[in-house]
């Protein structure tokens, strides 16, 4: 089978750019918007992506002044979208540090069940003392303890979701049976970070678990991604740090005793389409022209744990910045964005009017053309499976690239031109559905969702 | 105005009596079948319900052996069911003893702008060393430490939920500032169970917060009741000890500097329905002819705290039980049924077919025409607001209300012939939006669901 391009939609309010929401098409009230949301996931749709994703964190983002804040929560706005969308994954963001296995493990699973199987998470311990402010604490947890708890709760988790076996409920009305106990699997379980004593209360899902995701790029994080991810997201800014990133993740998640090809790279980028190169190029002009650079600035200095007013507009990124084992924080952006500045000699200005675009994500600016002709080169060159698709504005910018980038992909064999029969976020992603850990027996089989099981289980 | 009563509608998978999911006609995969409570919420929007209502715990309740276990989540479900409905208000329960205030107040505030203002919590401190044991501790809190922990949730939660002014959006593209950074309050709350520093990520919704309603009737619970519910579900008999509940509530709720009109006090009531007497007489039997006794006997054991076996199936319940002070679960649920056992001479097999419709809530079987004066008499007698309906079989006993004892309370003047303008649960309720706690000047006025607010904020 041809290898098949795997695109996913990065959704955020009115878009990607920081400045997007000052543009005269732009609905300010879009981050709360479910029917905004609705006509981007049925765009997304339209463009047979493989699913779309909302990030996400506890603690308000940023400040009002500068742009949109607050969001709906990523669960509750996918389950709005199962039942608005047919086939797309949904993949929410969720804290492995600021939520309890046992209550996140339930709602990934109903999640799963009302979309028939197309939940995906997307694993993220939380960055900043601001998010473990609001959970009782006064500072973030170190990162590599936050990974530790990841590790743990992914474990928890993975058990509750096998805590059912997939035959438990009998149904035997006559014989007044409905369940069989011993097939109902309590974890018992008694950790560093967490004890759960018992079975999850929703059965096995269509997909066994939810789609699992991660984003971090950091040393921690990419040992996490090769032990547990089957989706790695990540913000690379050239063809050549993308294909080490994409050779090293790989080769790590062989050596976790993994198949490679279980662990999907997309990278993002944020295209800023013209049906012209000038076109394009004026479109990226008029979002930089909407910076409000004072915000710039503060969150630049925020960002690189500097003192406010340290900063000059027209300077270059000081010199004696902290290496990043200093940085408790999100390590990698970091690092991405001090090389960015320095690689390309960018003034303060300049890196905000970068950064403005994807936040460290590849800003890619040129026409339909020239962005599937960047996607292929990616995509065919080791450096991704897929891409995390970023639009600077939303909705335009995803129909432009559903309308205009998509059936050039599809003209060139690497992207479905159609949905195929019903398939779990997993099955359209080349997995599996997993087996399961309580049943000694179990093969990989396809599950409830597409094998003959109750209607209940696969689909409203 | 008339005084009208109010109606919840209370949606357990295939209904609430135990046995229910063994007659031919009930889907023994309901409890996780989106297309079932579909079905359910538009039922009861025809019946021009006040709310619908689920119940829950984080933890697997009773064996599978004996009926359906596990449920969807209930947020999860409510959200689903929010977009394919336009009325009715959507109540879930949630734990304050196991979730942080900031994860479940983004969620309730989610679900409140996805639906348009309809949203209600139920708010529940958990009772059982079930659902302790699944979030690290070894058994449950005590009684009064879960309700002193459960008061400073809601008052965390209020904070966050007017963390933001109804007018913090500017929205002002020109000048490029989207809000008003002055206009945010972050509750800054360091309490005995909880610390929470920042802002809620979430803009004030349609309602302001959830309904809050409350379902513990013992000392503790009705403290904590005339303090914040709004409605308060509750489980009673007889017409007398619901009368005297009454007016218990709504003397604390005086006591406690508040008007009692704004607080609902709605019974539970399960009509089994007839055509005639006998026709009901007849369909009760169906039921109780499906229990299956060893199951209600350990479940009964289970609830009074009596080891295996002590009990004798058809001898009455033992004399020395334990008065309602030893008890740390659900204290008013115990007194109940041992005295509803004692004040009926019941045996333990008759006590087991009482509680098998409705767990402690009044059994009411007979014609719509007798449904109908029994809430009547309740409703004018001063022993209810309104019902919370709870039929036996699901979805036909809701159909058997909606259809015909709903045109019954219609004609006698009692309910809503059809919903009025689009109006928030709340205002349904008969209860005006609540002010900011943090805006000196707010007078009681209609919010953004009913104001000229942006379309965002009020309804897809």
């Amino acid at each position: 089978m041809t290898r098949r391009l795997h695109l996913n939609a990065f959704l955020m309010n009115t878009g990607h750019h920081e400045a997007s929401w000052r543009l005269p098409e732009s609905d300010p009230y879009a981050h709360v918007s479910l029917a905004h949301y609705v006509e981007l996931a049925r765009t997304a749709e339209r463009g047979t992506f493989d699913s779309l994703f909302l990030a996400d964190g506890p603690q308000l983002w940023n400040n009002l002044a500068q742009r949109p804040a607050g969001a709906l929560e990523p669960l509750t706005l996918l389950t709005a979208l199962a039942t608005a969308t047919e086939h797309i994954g949904l993949i929410a963001t969720a804290s492995t540090s600021y939520n309890s296995p046992y209550n996140l493990a339930r709602k990934f699973a109903s999640l799963d069940i009302v979309s028939g199987g197309r939940a995906g998470w997307n694993i993220v311990t939380t960055a900043g003392a601001e998010a473990a402010r609001n959970f009782g604490l006064d500072a973030e947890p170190a990162h590599a303890e936050r990974y530790a708890r990841a590790a743990e709760f992914v474990d928890v988790a993975l058990k509750l979701w096998d805590s059912w076996e997939d035959d438990a409920i009998l149904a035997d009305k006559a014989a007044g049976v409905w369940g069989d106990d011993s097939r109902i699997h309590p974890p018992r379980h008694r950790g560093t970070y967490f004890s759960v004593e018992g079975a999850l209360n929703v059965p096995r899902t269509p997909q066994g678990y939810p789609l699992l995701v991660q984003a971090g790029s950091s040393a921690d994080g990419k040992v996490f991604a090769a032990r547990y991810a089957e989706a790695v997201f990540t913000a690379q800014q050239t063809l050549e740090d993308a294909r080490s990133f994409y050779a090293d993740i790989k080769s790590r998640t062989r050596l976790a005793g993994r198949d490679p090809e279980h662990l999907k790279v997309l990278p993002g980028i944020v295209p800023v389409i013209g049906s012209t190169e000038a076109e394009a190029r004026a479109a990226e002009q008029v979002l930089e022209d909407h910076i409000v650079h004072t915000h710039g600035v503060r969150r630049l200095e925020d960002l690189l744990r500097l003192e406010p007013g340290t900063l000059d507009l027209d300077g270059p990124l000081p010199d004696d910045l902290p290496p990043e084992s200093a940085i408790e924080g999100a390590k990698s952006r970091y690092t991405l964005i001090v090389e960015l500045a320095r690689r390309e000699s960018l003034t303060v200005r300049q890196l905000i009017g970068r950064l403005g675009g994807g936040r460290g994500h590849l800003t890619f600016t040129g026409t339909p053309e020239q962005v599937a002709d960047e996607i292929e080169t990616w995509f065919t060159r080791g450096a991704a499976d897929g891409f995390n698709i970023m639009p600077p504005v939303l909705p335009s910018g995803l129909e432009a690239f559903v309308d205009h980038v998509v059936p050039i992909l599809r003209e060139r064999g690497l992207l479905r031109t159609a949905y195929g029969p019903r398939q779990t976020l997993r099955e359209r992603y080349g997995l599996r559905r997993p087996r399961n850990q309580y049943v000694s027996d179990a093969v990989d089989v396809p599950g409830p969702a597409t094998a003959g099981a109750p209607a209940a289980l696969t689909r409203i």
